[in-house]
């Protein structure tokens, strides 16, 4: 499927989503009943192999290639003092990608997955979005577009994650703009501000909702208007991945406030995501739980990058692992209980 | 240095345990504060880190060789309808390793681990822990030893794990001897038994409790007349570990039930010691919070077989990964916060 090229197209992408191969979900459950252990004893690595069988359409499913996508954007609300770094780490680390440097550089290698970087015009900030929409239709669309662009159909599963510095600030926004209530709800220290930084984040938040509030009843204006372009990107690599029968690995509060709206749009909308790790940032686990998304790792990590989803990867790996690989009661001669 | 060969020098290798590297562990501790991330934001990825530096005196720990001990030996107790698989089971599972058709085959294949699985003459039960201790002194300081010489002092870390119907009855006695509580404060569903099952495993606890209760106030007492071969074989390993350097890795409640008396013969005794997940099985969580243990992985599994450890060791190489690779501030011209 093409890239959509404008906001009438995402929506047009939104609607009518595959709904995973209940077959193939039904066959890897049967396998797992079978498989030389008491049932049910694997807990959640019995249940992420049938996810993956579902959304993979294949009763055993693999992950001969898995993608870390991580997108990076500019933030005008960065100029009003949210973030503990200044602004010009988002093009610094983005440098540190590139050159292997940074934590998911290491982590993708960690667990076999491949990393794919993608700026998203970092020397244009989006405009600060207590005086207008951060991003403009056409940017909107473009980011979007190029966030389904990066995933390729002959992956197996994504990962999707960001660096940007202010954007835990834009994910409150959206978490606010979603599911209601203050910023002071769903703001977190981020990066590490102190308790004067998280109170200019609760403020900015609250700005943004008095300004667009008339607008926020549709899941894409609440992430035109105060999110990025990582954050379109993300929405977007979500929607391509749906859309093209691959499992999607979310990582923290940034990255599961930019899917989110996907589950506003349509029912089950996240319904092929699964959430990597609950993160330290305060607001991250309530989130989960209002998306009904379960965290398969809890290690009070906080650094973005998709660096907890991609550690789930090897939970998975291990699901997968012992899903395909394992002799069931019949071919080892073991007495069933 | 040799395995013991009597409950008075496994006494004796208990006492003057060493206490790990203070300095790799305080080296390791400031390199994480240089590299490119907020501080503190791998969260426990950054103590893992360090932990492993502490107990391999590195202070770039590795885990070239990682070893999967998997000991199986076979209960008296069985015959008391306290499991819902059969006694036979036990061997059964030793030939599904051997042919390498278990989870843990697969497991340790994922995550780069070596699995070596020792039975412990599971031609032979142990006594019925109701009516005499499990083990004759000179039995159990032959299943300890055995344990101990599993262990190659020129491994990284190990993880430790068992098979044996009717073990989670034997590790809920111990904890239950160490620990004090009633049978009932201690047992589980194990494989899977029912209601009926879960009172028989209780009373059994309680009854071991009446009359082995003046030999408590001994920790190695308490595992070798409540407890079984293979678990006399994780704590000799467990205490092998200690004394060579060697980091250890425990898995669900056997496993921890096993190692726990070296936690109350010495101070810090288990302090070379990660939970690698907290298992399904009712007490462990209760067990592991009495050790002062803070498990990896919380995933619902109860398998055993040193399964959830072994996953674990997947969450240790993303921290060393991540510790080793990555890039400090001054090498990429980030700027610090």
């Amino acid at each position: 499927m093409t890239a959509p090229a404008s906001i009438a197209e995402i929506r047009a992408l939104c609607a009518d989503l595959p709904t995973g191969d209940a077959e193939a979900a039904a066959a890897a459950a049967a396998r797992q009943g079978v498989l030389t252990k008491p049932p049910g004893s694997l807990g959640r690595l019995e249940e992420l192999a049938v996810f993956l069988a579902r959304w993979q359409g294949r009763a055993v499913p693999v992950l001969n290639r898995v993608d870390v996508l991580v997108f990076a954007g500019s933030h005008g609300v960065a100029a009003r003092g949210v973030s503990a770094f200044p602004a010009e780490v988002t093009g610094q680390m983005v440098a540190n990608f590139a050159s292997g440097g940074a934590a998911i550089n290491q982590l993708a290698r960690a667990v076999g997955a491949n990393l794919k970087v993608t700026p998203l015009s970092i020397e244009t900030p989006t405009a600060d979005f207590t005086v207008a929409p951060a991003l403009s239709e056409m940017e909107f669309a473009a980011a979007v577009s190029e966030g389904y662009g990066a995933v390729d159909p002959a992956c197996d599963m994504i990962c999707i994650g960001e660096m940007g510095i202010a954007n835990t600030t834009a994910a409150a926004a959206i978490a606010a703009g979603l599911l209601g209530g203050g910023g002071e709800e769903w703001v977190g220290r981020g990066t590490g501000v102190d308790d004067a930084g998280l109170k200019r984040k609760a403020e900015t938040v609250d700005a943004a909702m008095a300004l667009h509030g008339a607008s926020l009843h549709d899941p894409l204006e609440v992430l035109r208007r105060v999110g990025g372009r990582e954050l379109a990107a993300m929405f977007g690599a979500a929607l391509a991945a749906r859309r093209n029968g691959i499992p999607v690995m979310l990582d923290g509060f940034v990255a599961t406030a930019a899917a989110a709206p996907l589950a506003r749009l349509a029912e089950g909308g996240l319904a092929h995501a699964l959430a990597g790790h609950v993160s330290a940032e305060a607001q991250h686990g309530k989130l989960l739980a209002r998306l009904g998304l379960r965290p398969i790792l809890d290690l009070g990590m906080r650094l973005g990058e998709a660096s907890g989803g991609c550690l789930a990867v090897a939970v998975l790996r291990g699901a997968l692992a012992c899903h395909s690989g394992m002799a069931t009661f019949a071919e080892a001669g073991v007495s069933e209980g």
